[in-house]
Protein backbone atom coordinates (compact mmCIF):
# COMPACT_ATOMS: atom_id res chain seq x y z
CA UNK A 1 0.00 0.00 0.00
CA UNK A 2 2.41 2.66 1.16
CA UNK A 3 4.74 2.71 -1.53
CA UNK A 4 8.47 2.61 -1.54
CA UNK A 5 11.20 4.99 -1.79
CA UNK A 6 12.23 4.17 -5.25
CA UNK A 7 8.22 3.30 -6.16
CA UNK A 8 7.52 6.88 -4.65
CA UNK A 9 10.40 8.73 -7.27
CA UNK A 10 9.10 7.19 -10.22
CA UNK A 11 5.65 8.43 -9.34
CA UNK A 12 7.28 11.82 -8.82
CA UNK A 13 8.67 11.36 -11.93
CA UNK A 14 5.56 10.96 -14.11
CA UNK A 15 3.63 13.47 -12.27
CA UNK A 16 6.57 16.34 -13.28
CA UNK A 17 7.75 15.07 -16.94
CA UNK A 18 5.98 16.29 -19.81
CA UNK A 19 6.30 14.74 -23.56
CA UNK A 20 9.46 16.63 -25.30
CA UNK A 21 11.29 17.79 -21.86
CA UNK A 22 15.15 18.02 -21.77
CA UNK A 23 15.62 15.85 -18.02
CA UNK A 24 18.63 14.46 -16.28
CA UNK A 25 19.62 11.85 -14.69
CA UNK A 26 22.89 12.65 -12.99
CA UNK A 27 23.91 9.24 -11.60
CA UNK A 28 22.58 6.95 -14.41
CA UNK A 29 23.63 3.26 -12.88
CA UNK A 30 22.09 0.12 -14.20
CA UNK A 31 20.05 2.59 -16.39
CA UNK A 32 16.83 1.93 -15.05
CA UNK A 33 15.67 5.78 -14.29
CA UNK A 34 17.66 6.67 -17.36
CA UNK A 35 15.13 3.68 -19.34
CA UNK A 36 12.09 5.70 -17.77
CA UNK A 37 12.91 9.16 -18.22
CA UNK A 38 13.40 7.98 -22.04
CA UNK A 39 9.83 6.95 -21.94
CA UNK A 40 8.43 9.79 -20.16
CA UNK A 41 10.39 12.32 -21.95
CA UNK A 42 9.06 11.12 -25.32
CA UNK A 43 10.31 11.03 -28.91
CA UNK A 44 10.80 14.56 -28.89
CA UNK A 45 12.75 14.80 -25.69
CA UNK A 46 16.20 14.49 -24.21
CA UNK A 47 17.57 12.93 -21.17
CA UNK A 48 21.00 13.87 -20.74
CA UNK A 49 22.80 11.35 -18.25
CA UNK A 50 25.74 11.24 -15.83
CA UNK A 51 27.56 8.50 -14.33
CA UNK A 52 31.70 8.61 -13.40
CA UNK A 53 32.38 4.47 -14.19
CA UNK A 54 32.44 3.01 -17.53
CA UNK A 55 30.52 -0.22 -16.75
CA UNK A 56 27.14 2.06 -15.93
CA UNK A 57 27.59 4.15 -18.74
CA UNK A 58 28.04 0.27 -21.16
CA UNK A 59 25.09 -1.30 -19.45
CA UNK A 60 22.79 1.66 -19.92
CA UNK A 61 23.64 1.95 -23.95
CA UNK A 62 22.96 -1.49 -23.84
CA UNK A 63 20.04 -1.33 -22.66
CA UNK A 64 18.82 1.84 -24.43
CA UNK A 65 19.76 -0.54 -27.59
CA UNK A 66 17.39 -3.01 -26.77
CA UNK A 67 14.57 -0.65 -26.09
CA UNK A 68 15.11 1.52 -29.04
CA UNK A 69 14.78 4.54 -27.05
CA UNK A 70 18.93 5.51 -27.62
CA UNK A 71 18.47 8.56 -29.70
CA UNK A 72 16.22 10.14 -27.10
CA UNK A 73 19.35 9.87 -24.54
CA UNK A 74 23.14 11.57 -24.42
CA UNK A 75 25.52 9.76 -21.76
CA UNK A 76 28.67 11.03 -20.44
CA UNK A 77 31.21 9.83 -18.74
CA UNK A 78 31.45 12.24 -16.28
CA UNK A 79 31.03 13.05 -12.30
CA UNK A 80 27.67 14.78 -12.25
CA UNK A 81 29.16 18.12 -10.59
CA UNK A 82 30.38 18.93 -14.00
CA UNK A 83 27.10 18.25 -15.65
CA UNK A 84 26.12 22.01 -15.82
CA UNK A 85 28.65 22.46 -18.70
CA UNK A 86 26.87 19.64 -20.54
CA UNK A 87 23.23 21.29 -20.95
CA UNK A 88 22.07 22.75 -24.15
CA UNK A 89 21.74 26.80 -23.25
CA UNK A 90 18.43 27.99 -22.96
CA UNK A 91 16.63 25.45 -21.90
CA UNK A 92 14.80 24.57 -18.93
CA UNK A 93 15.10 21.25 -17.19
CA UNK A 94 11.57 19.59 -16.76
CA UNK A 95 13.49 16.76 -13.95
CA UNK A 96 16.33 15.88 -12.34
CA UNK A 97 17.09 12.56 -9.98
CA UNK A 98 19.94 11.24 -8.15
CA UNK A 99 20.52 7.95 -6.86
CA UNK A 100 23.09 8.19 -4.27
CA UNK A 101 25.50 5.58 -3.06
CA UNK A 102 27.10 2.57 -5.22
CA UNK A 103 26.53 1.21 -8.51
CA UNK A 104 24.04 -2.08 -7.83
CA UNK A 105 26.28 -5.32 -8.99
CA UNK A 106 29.29 -2.91 -9.16
CA UNK A 107 32.38 -1.86 -6.77
CA UNK A 108 31.02 -0.80 -3.88
CA UNK A 109 34.16 0.87 -3.03
CA UNK A 110 33.17 3.84 -5.74
CA UNK A 111 30.24 6.03 -4.45
CA UNK A 112 28.88 9.22 -4.62
CA UNK A 113 30.57 11.54 -2.26
CA UNK A 114 28.51 14.70 -0.43
CA UNK A 115 30.82 17.25 -1.75
CA UNK A 116 30.52 16.61 -5.25
CA UNK A 117 26.80 15.55 -5.04
CA UNK A 118 25.97 19.00 -3.41
CA UNK A 119 28.38 20.90 -6.05
CA UNK A 120 26.01 19.35 -8.86
CA UNK A 121 22.55 19.84 -7.08
CA UNK A 122 23.54 23.87 -6.32
CA UNK A 123 24.94 24.09 -10.41
CA UNK A 124 22.02 22.23 -11.53
CA UNK A 125 18.61 23.74 -9.23
CA UNK A 126 18.96 27.10 -11.43
CA UNK A 127 18.46 25.77 -14.75
CA UNK A 128 14.81 23.40 -13.01
CA UNK A 129 11.78 24.70 -14.28
CA UNK A 130 9.28 26.25 -12.26
CA UNK A 131 7.31 23.92 -10.47
CA UNK A 132 9.41 21.13 -11.83
CA UNK A 133 11.05 18.59 -9.40
CA UNK A 134 14.90 17.46 -8.28
CA UNK A 135 14.64 14.09 -6.42
CA UNK A 136 17.01 12.80 -4.55
CA UNK A 137 17.16 8.73 -3.68
CA UNK A 138 19.49 8.57 -0.84
CA UNK A 139 20.77 5.50 -0.06
CA UNK A 140 22.82 5.75 2.94
CA UNK A 141 23.63 2.28 4.25
CA UNK A 142 27.64 2.13 3.14
CA UNK A 143 30.76 3.56 4.85
CA UNK A 144 30.55 7.48 3.59
CA UNK A 145 26.92 7.07 3.20
CA UNK A 146 25.94 8.63 6.78
CA UNK A 147 27.92 11.78 6.17
CA UNK A 148 26.29 11.86 2.61
CA UNK A 149 22.80 12.04 3.96
CA UNK A 150 23.45 14.01 6.99
CA UNK A 151 24.82 16.98 4.46
CA UNK A 152 22.24 16.40 2.23
CA UNK A 153 19.44 17.05 4.98
CA UNK A 154 21.51 20.33 6.10
CA UNK A 155 21.81 21.24 2.98
CA UNK A 156 18.12 20.92 1.84
CA UNK A 157 16.21 21.88 5.12
CA UNK A 158 18.26 25.90 4.73
CA UNK A 159 17.08 26.34 1.35
CA UNK A 160 14.39 29.11 1.25
CA UNK A 161 11.05 28.50 1.57
CA UNK A 162 9.81 31.36 -1.10
CA UNK A 163 12.29 29.58 -3.73
CA UNK A 164 11.57 25.81 -2.93
CA UNK A 165 9.99 23.38 -1.51
CA UNK A 166 11.82 20.27 0.13
CA UNK A 167 9.91 17.03 1.01
CA UNK A 168 11.35 13.67 2.44
CA UNK A 169 9.70 10.85 2.14
CA UNK A 170 10.82 7.68 4.55
CA UNK A 171 10.49 4.67 6.19
CA UNK A 172 11.35 5.27 9.43
CA UNK A 173 11.09 1.77 11.60
CA UNK A 174 13.37 -0.46 9.46
CA UNK A 175 16.71 -1.66 10.67
CA UNK A 176 18.54 -1.65 7.73
CA UNK A 177 18.65 1.79 6.30
CA UNK A 178 16.52 1.55 3.61
CA UNK A 179 16.98 4.67 0.92
CA UNK A 180 14.95 7.80 1.26
CA UNK A 181 13.84 10.51 -0.49
CA UNK A 182 14.30 14.21 -0.59
CA UNK A 183 12.57 15.92 -3.58
CA UNK A 184 12.97 19.73 -4.09
CA UNK A 185 10.48 21.55 -5.89
CA UNK A 186 11.08 24.51 -7.61
CA UNK A 187 8.79 27.69 -6.79
CA UNK A 188 9.94 30.65 -8.05
CA UNK B 1 3.12 19.80 -7.44
CA UNK B 2 4.69 17.89 -4.14
CA UNK B 3 1.07 17.37 -2.24
CA UNK B 4 0.78 19.36 1.11
CA UNK B 5 0.61 16.88 4.00
CA UNK B 6 -3.10 17.02 4.37
CA UNK B 7 -3.79 16.75 0.71
CA UNK B 8 -1.49 13.51 0.62
CA UNK B 9 -3.33 12.25 3.91
CA UNK B 10 -6.61 12.52 1.63
CA UNK B 11 -4.55 10.57 -1.03
CA UNK B 12 -3.87 8.11 1.29
CA UNK B 13 -7.53 7.51 2.42
CA UNK B 14 -8.32 7.35 -1.12
CA UNK B 15 -6.21 4.47 -1.76
CA UNK B 16 -7.19 2.25 1.38
CA UNK B 17 -10.30 2.79 2.03
CA UNK B 18 -13.16 0.19 -0.52
CA UNK B 19 -16.76 0.49 -0.93
CA UNK B 20 -18.39 -0.70 2.84
CA UNK B 21 -15.63 -0.46 4.96
CA UNK B 22 -15.58 0.68 8.76
CA UNK B 23 -13.44 3.58 8.84
CA UNK B 24 -12.62 5.41 11.99
CA UNK B 25 -12.08 9.35 12.29
CA UNK B 26 -10.39 10.22 15.68
CA UNK B 27 -9.89 13.63 15.70
CA UNK B 28 -13.44 14.65 14.13
CA UNK B 29 -12.53 18.11 14.26
CA UNK B 30 -14.54 20.46 11.58
CA UNK B 31 -15.64 17.68 10.16
CA UNK B 32 -13.68 17.80 6.65
CA UNK B 33 -12.15 14.34 6.79
CA UNK B 34 -15.52 13.10 8.80
CA UNK B 35 -16.87 13.95 5.29
CA UNK B 36 -14.25 12.69 3.37
CA UNK B 37 -14.35 9.01 5.12
CA UNK B 38 -18.25 8.64 4.45
CA UNK B 39 -18.09 9.59 0.92
CA UNK B 40 -15.19 6.92 0.36
CA UNK B 41 -16.09 4.33 2.57
CA UNK B 42 -20.34 4.41 0.57
CA UNK B 43 -23.81 3.72 1.36
CA UNK B 44 -22.79 0.90 2.68
CA UNK B 45 -20.31 1.69 5.21
CA UNK B 46 -19.73 3.20 8.21
CA UNK B 47 -17.39 6.00 9.79
CA UNK B 48 -17.37 6.39 13.63
CA UNK B 49 -16.10 9.42 14.73
CA UNK B 50 -14.47 10.75 18.09
CA UNK B 51 -14.03 14.03 19.61
CA UNK B 52 -14.08 15.75 23.28
CA UNK B 53 -15.52 19.02 22.40
CA UNK B 54 -19.11 19.38 21.74
CA UNK B 55 -18.83 22.21 19.15
CA UNK B 56 -17.33 19.93 16.89
CA UNK B 57 -19.24 17.34 17.14
CA UNK B 58 -21.85 20.09 16.29
CA UNK B 59 -20.66 21.94 13.31
CA UNK B 60 -19.93 18.16 12.06
CA UNK B 61 -23.24 16.96 12.70
CA UNK B 62 -24.60 19.97 10.80
CA UNK B 63 -22.19 19.35 8.03
CA UNK B 64 -23.49 15.99 7.56
CA UNK B 65 -26.88 17.16 7.31
CA UNK B 66 -26.16 19.58 4.70
CA UNK B 67 -24.22 16.46 2.85
CA UNK B 68 -26.66 13.94 3.33
CA UNK B 69 -24.28 11.72 4.63
CA UNK B 70 -25.34 11.47 8.01
CA UNK B 71 -26.84 8.03 7.72
CA UNK B 72 -23.48 6.60 7.59
CA UNK B 73 -21.78 8.45 10.02
CA UNK B 74 -21.70 7.71 14.19
CA UNK B 75 -20.40 10.47 16.31
CA UNK B 76 -18.89 10.17 19.91
CA UNK B 77 -18.10 12.74 22.32
CA UNK B 78 -15.62 11.01 23.61
CA UNK B 79 -11.71 11.09 23.84
CA UNK B 80 -10.28 9.12 21.19
CA UNK B 81 -8.55 6.96 24.15
CA UNK B 82 -11.50 5.02 24.73
CA UNK B 83 -12.65 4.40 21.11
CA UNK B 84 -11.92 0.83 20.81
CA UNK B 85 -15.02 0.28 23.20
CA UNK B 86 -16.99 1.82 20.54
CA UNK B 87 -16.17 -0.42 17.80
CA UNK B 88 -18.80 -2.86 16.69
CA UNK B 89 -17.48 -6.79 17.16
CA UNK B 90 -15.69 -8.72 14.31
CA UNK B 91 -15.09 -6.04 11.97
CA UNK B 92 -11.64 -4.79 10.97
CA UNK B 93 -11.02 -1.25 10.59
CA UNK B 94 -10.40 -0.05 6.66
CA UNK B 95 -8.62 3.24 8.01
CA UNK B 96 -7.89 5.07 11.01
CA UNK B 97 -7.44 9.43 10.85
CA UNK B 98 -6.05 11.57 13.65
CA UNK B 99 -5.55 14.86 12.91
CA UNK B 100 -3.49 16.27 15.69
CA UNK B 101 -3.06 19.57 17.39
CA UNK B 102 -6.17 22.41 18.30
CA UNK B 103 -9.76 22.46 17.13
CA UNK B 104 -9.02 25.34 14.12
CA UNK B 105 -11.40 28.29 15.08
CA UNK B 106 -11.76 26.74 18.51
CA UNK B 107 -10.39 26.79 21.85
CA UNK B 108 -6.41 26.59 20.92
CA UNK B 109 -6.06 25.57 24.76
CA UNK B 110 -7.70 22.50 24.38
CA UNK B 111 -5.56 20.20 22.49
CA UNK B 112 -4.47 16.24 21.81
CA UNK B 113 -2.14 15.27 23.84
CA UNK B 114 0.86 12.79 24.02
CA UNK B 115 -0.83 10.13 26.61
CA UNK B 116 -4.00 9.79 25.01
CA UNK B 117 -2.69 10.03 21.56
CA UNK B 118 -1.02 7.00 21.85
CA UNK B 119 -3.43 5.11 23.70
CA UNK B 120 -5.74 5.51 21.01
CA UNK B 121 -3.03 4.47 18.75
CA UNK B 122 -2.54 0.94 20.38
CA UNK B 123 -6.02 0.31 20.96
CA UNK B 124 -6.87 0.33 17.60
CA UNK B 125 -3.70 -0.69 15.37
CA UNK B 126 -4.89 -4.30 16.40
CA UNK B 127 -8.23 -3.86 14.79
CA UNK B 128 -6.85 -2.74 11.15
CA UNK B 129 -7.47 -4.35 8.06
CA UNK B 130 -3.80 -6.10 6.96
CA UNK B 131 -2.65 -3.79 4.35
CA UNK B 132 -4.59 -1.03 5.41
CA UNK B 133 -3.34 2.80 7.85
CA UNK B 134 -3.56 4.53 10.52
CA UNK B 135 -2.62 8.01 9.14
CA UNK B 136 -1.78 10.52 11.54
CA UNK B 137 -1.27 14.25 10.44
CA UNK B 138 0.52 15.93 13.12
CA UNK B 139 -0.01 20.00 13.81
CA UNK B 140 3.57 20.63 16.41
CA UNK B 141 2.92 24.52 16.64
CA UNK B 142 1.65 24.81 19.80
CA UNK B 143 2.79 24.61 23.01
CA UNK B 144 2.16 20.51 24.20
CA UNK B 145 2.62 19.95 20.01
CA UNK B 146 6.43 19.15 20.72
CA UNK B 147 6.24 17.05 23.13
CA UNK B 148 3.10 14.90 21.16
CA UNK B 149 5.41 14.92 17.97
CA UNK B 150 8.74 13.74 20.13
CA UNK B 151 6.52 10.79 21.69
CA UNK B 152 4.73 9.81 18.20
CA UNK B 153 8.30 9.61 16.53
CA UNK B 154 9.64 7.72 19.10
CA UNK B 155 6.35 5.29 19.61
CA UNK B 156 6.28 4.29 15.51
CA UNK B 157 10.10 3.93 15.24
CA UNK B 158 10.17 1.44 17.41
CA UNK B 159 7.18 -0.66 15.91
CA UNK B 160 7.73 -4.30 14.56
CA UNK B 161 8.87 -3.74 10.79
CA UNK B 162 7.68 -7.10 10.65
CA UNK B 163 4.33 -6.12 11.60
CA UNK B 164 3.96 -2.50 10.65
CA UNK B 165 5.75 -0.41 7.93
CA UNK B 166 6.01 3.31 9.19
CA UNK B 167 6.22 6.24 6.73
CA UNK B 168 7.43 10.05 7.42
CA UNK B 169 6.08 12.77 4.91
CA UNK B 170 7.48 16.18 6.04
CA UNK B 171 8.30 19.25 4.55
CA UNK B 172 11.75 19.73 5.89
CA UNK B 173 12.78 23.44 5.13
CA UNK B 174 9.53 25.66 6.50
CA UNK B 175 10.12 28.39 9.54
CA UNK B 176 6.91 27.70 10.71
CA UNK B 177 6.15 24.00 11.24
CA UNK B 178 3.41 22.92 8.81
CA UNK B 179 1.64 19.69 9.18
CA UNK B 180 3.75 16.50 8.51
CA UNK B 181 2.33 12.70 8.43
CA UNK B 182 3.36 9.60 10.44
CA UNK B 183 1.38 6.99 8.46
CA UNK B 184 1.36 3.34 9.86
CA UNK B 185 0.72 0.26 7.56
CA UNK B 186 -0.09 -3.19 8.95
CA UNK B 187 1.67 -5.61 7.32
CA UNK B 188 0.36 -8.83 9.10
Amino acid sequence: MLKNAVSFSHDLLKQTIVPGDLVIDATVGNGNDTILLAQLTGSRGTVIGFDIQASAIEKTRQKLLLTGLGERVTLHQVGHENAESYLPKNKEIGAIIYNLGYLPGGDKSITTLKDSTIKSIVSLLPHLRIGSLLIIVIYSGHPAGTEEKDALLQFSEQLDQKEFSVLRYQFINQKNEPPFIIAIERRK
